[in-house]
């Protein structure tokens, strides 16, 4: 096991890249723009996959599934959403192959053309609120409250594992609802849900905000994110949640009879995390040995790996592992006894840091005479000797405080690099030699945003849900700004 | 809520199509041949998906992804496979589209052409074993035990929903062995899981078998398979597990270095499930007044309706009721107390009915003076008066007698509906009149077995694994034969 990874301090984003391939994550695939999600990383998106299920459902969602193609003409209905989704996709036109006679390789059979062609889906808006069209007619049939789980694909020119392939796997919930506020407490309601899960389950802390127009979903009136901070100062958006209004309702002549008896359009929301959200996790918390993983994350949260000469020697270090695994599962905690005898522990030790392990505890016969095991904690790469005896709670109470510690570490991380800028010279020279989150002023026109972006590369990322009033003037024209806005280059 | 189900024996098939629309499962969508799964039909796919995915677990086995998108060339790699599966599919070939400048309509851009065409997944044995390949070197990378959630295109002309639709959503497990052995030990077990799953879990009696050649899958050395009975005789192929050779090591060279130090070809299986599942769930175990669902896939297991009048009976009523609901879900079954204001009870009772709520529990004014409550099943339609007191473990018993007596009443339907002919004229009178599995003596030649469907629409289902040694003279050529085979008309 030849980790040799590029540091983060060379190559940010070679370190990136080797990380996800050697961790075994995910790989490209023989599909320009399409990813192979391997076991390990597909592990780690079923557990980020469930725990948002979980609050889905808690919240009162459901899910359910619509169709992978959407005939083109859908998207021609709501005016901006063609615009920003229909363009870059991927287009069925026909539905079969055949012979041909005279190189008798297979090729697209031109009498199979079909009448209208088919888009893959970029997101579902069209199809579905197509399809609500049908579940409402009443009062009594809202709020609706749907989920999906799918695969979407934007054709992409560059692509990067997670970060951005053409294929991803995602969520989209798409609810109805009666009333404008209801629309809005929800699409708050699901920013909250991923902040909550963005800090509390995966470690990473995030900022709360709305996007600036340029930066909003196409279709929305209001779209809320969470912005996070990768370690190279750029950011990421991690999460976000659209509030509608009724222009889907309107599309696709989506209307209700309400309680006082008029017909009415309904309001909606749209809200969607991607696997996206794998890339955020490796680039919040990895290290230059490999991928670092909160242990609510990790598939393996515990590993115990024999040092031993001889048959006889791993014998005996096997009664005490396995009596140790059994204590631990008890616990609820994962753990693997890797008694290979086809790989060295060292070897086995670099593996399991590369793959972000959370603990490692070493058994050898000298541990067995003490009555002690070695454990090591991936996240400070810290080693101590604990008594073999309690040792479950011990191990237990320190997966907790590893999963605070990286969220404090991220925390700190962010706070460090969180700037203020309070004149145009001063925002470039953050932008351009310090990166991380600026809060800076902005006379709040489409056309300033613009001309920051093509001067720096750095877009607005939110207006900050808690920001506070404030006086002054905006870094670029110098016209009046209520309020700072977070600026950064981004993923 | 006017139900009013076309009856199985009015028309079967239209019986099926009402039910699994009026039932709220699924619906037919805007696109030709895909369907949309409803949230209520979605729950039980779900609660289907989590208990084979564990059985998938706890036989060693892990997800993965890989992508929607294969390149035509792929197909070609494998002659049978492309046979079978490249014909009628969805195909890709272009990535772009553009405002038409004279209509204003978006057009696909025939500037984005894509250099080959991409085909939207049939099955993923090609792009999975192209992967393969760089994951294969050595004996110690073996086996390779992967399994995938995934969405797949089949273009069919007439769909059914469920049974055949153009997109449907199933898994497909894909390993890799070192030795033949090994992989056909692979290919039975994963039928066994099947068949067990199936009759454990969704109550639906299966007969074990092989398919004969001309069944067999595109690509497979031999085909397993679990055959299951549908109320109108006809069979329903539920699953099946392939032992693939090395047909697809070779095509995508993928070799390894054995223990010996020589390198070969690797040895393969797949097998799938899909939501084909769903019709069967519907066809084995359904009747006139709508869904019955064995208690392990409902996912409102017991539903409580209040029977009252004015809100000081509702009131008494809902405190009995709550008692109930908590009592229920200590004991982890799903329990929904319908105290809608909205709805009477004759329209609650319906719905439940259709929805195949597997027990009603109805609460009284009367029923609270007297300490019982009113329980009806839906397998039976009894109803009964139960003492509130120690309410939740007779449920509890019920729901398990419920699971076996669905599991023994599809059994019996199958007995009942399973023939031995001796003839031609036997034969074609049974499969005629009476339908059902026809045990009979075929030659074992594919000449025969496709002589026999032209003229009588059934099929060989399968050779079933326990089937007897017995000399006999094929029904149709008279010439000898060893052993019975399964024929039946099929979906």
């Amino acid at each position: 096991m030849a980790k040799h990874l590029t540091t983060r301090k060379q190559d940010y984003s070679k370190w990136y890249n080797e990380l996800v391939v050697k961790a075994d994550l995910a790989q490209n695939s023989g599909v320009r723009g399409s990813m192979v999600i391997k076991p390990y990383g597909y592990a780690i998106w079923e557990k980020l996959q469930q725990e948002l299920d979980r609050r889905f459902k808690e919240t009162g969602h459901e899910n359910a599934y619509f169709p992978l193609f959407i005939p083109k003409s859908y998207f021609n209905k709501e005016a901006s959403h063609v615009e920003g989704f229909a363009k870059e996709c991927a287009v069925v036109t026909h539905y079969r192959l055949k012979n041909d006679p005279v190189s008798k390789d297979i090729i697209v059979d031109p009498d199979a053309k079909l009448e209208e062609e088919l888009i893959v889906r970029p997101t579902s808006e069209t199809i579905i609120w197509d399809t609500y069209r049908d579940w409402i007619q009443s009062y009594r049939d809202l709020p609706i409250l749907v989920n999906q789980w799918a695969n979407v694909v934007r054709w992409e020119m560059r692509t990067r594992l997670f970060l951005r392939t053409s294929e991803f796997l995602w969520q989209e919930g798409h609810t109805a609802h009666a009333t404008e506020q209801e629309a809005i407490e929800e699409a708050e309601q699901m920013m909250n849900v991923y902040a909550d899960f963005a800090e509390k389950f995966m470690a990473i802390p995030v900022i709360k905000g709305v996007k600036s127009v340029n930066e909003r979903f196409a279709g929305a009136i209001e779209t809320y994110c969470i912005e996070a901070l990768m370690q190279d100062g750029k950011a990421l958006q991690a999460g976000t949640s659209h509030f509608l209004g009724q222009n889907f309702a309107k599309a696709f002549d989506v209307k209700f009879q309400d309680q006082d008896g008029k017909v009415k359009h309904v309001w909606a929301t749209s809200w969607g995390v991607s696997t996206r959200l794998m890339g955020a996790l490796v680039m919040t918390h990895s290290d230059d040995n490999g991928l670092v993983l909160p242990p609510n994350l990790a598939p393996i949260q515990v590993v115990i790996v024999p040092i031993y000469k001889g048959m006889e020697e791993l014998e005996r270090v096997s009664v005490v592992a396995n009596e140790i695994v059994a204590e631990l599962r008890a616990l609820g905690i994962s753990v693997k006894f890797d008694n290979r005898d086809t790989y060295k522990p060292g070897w086995k030790f670099n593996e399991y840091e590369l793959k972000g392990v959370p603990i490692r505890i070493a058994i050898g016969p000298r541990d067995l005479e003490k009555g002690v095991v070695e454990v090591a904690r991936r996240d400070t790469l810290e080693k101590e000797s604990l008594a073999t005896q309690g040792l479950g709670g011990k191990i237990k109470n320190l997966l907790t405080q590893m999963q605070q510690n990286l969220y404090q570490k991220a925390l700190d991380f962010r706070e460090e690099n969180t700037h203020r800028a309070d004149s145009w010279e001063e925002f470039v020279d953050i932008i351009e030699n310090k990166a991380g989150f600026v809060y800076a002023h902005w006379d709040g026109t489409p056309e300033t945003e613009e001309e920051i972006k093509t001067k720096t590369k750095a877009t607005i990322r939110c207006i900050p849900l808690d920001a506070k009033k404030e006086i002054g003037k905006c870094i670029l024209t110098g016209k009046p700004s209520e309020r700072r806005v977070v600026f950064a280059r981004a993923y």
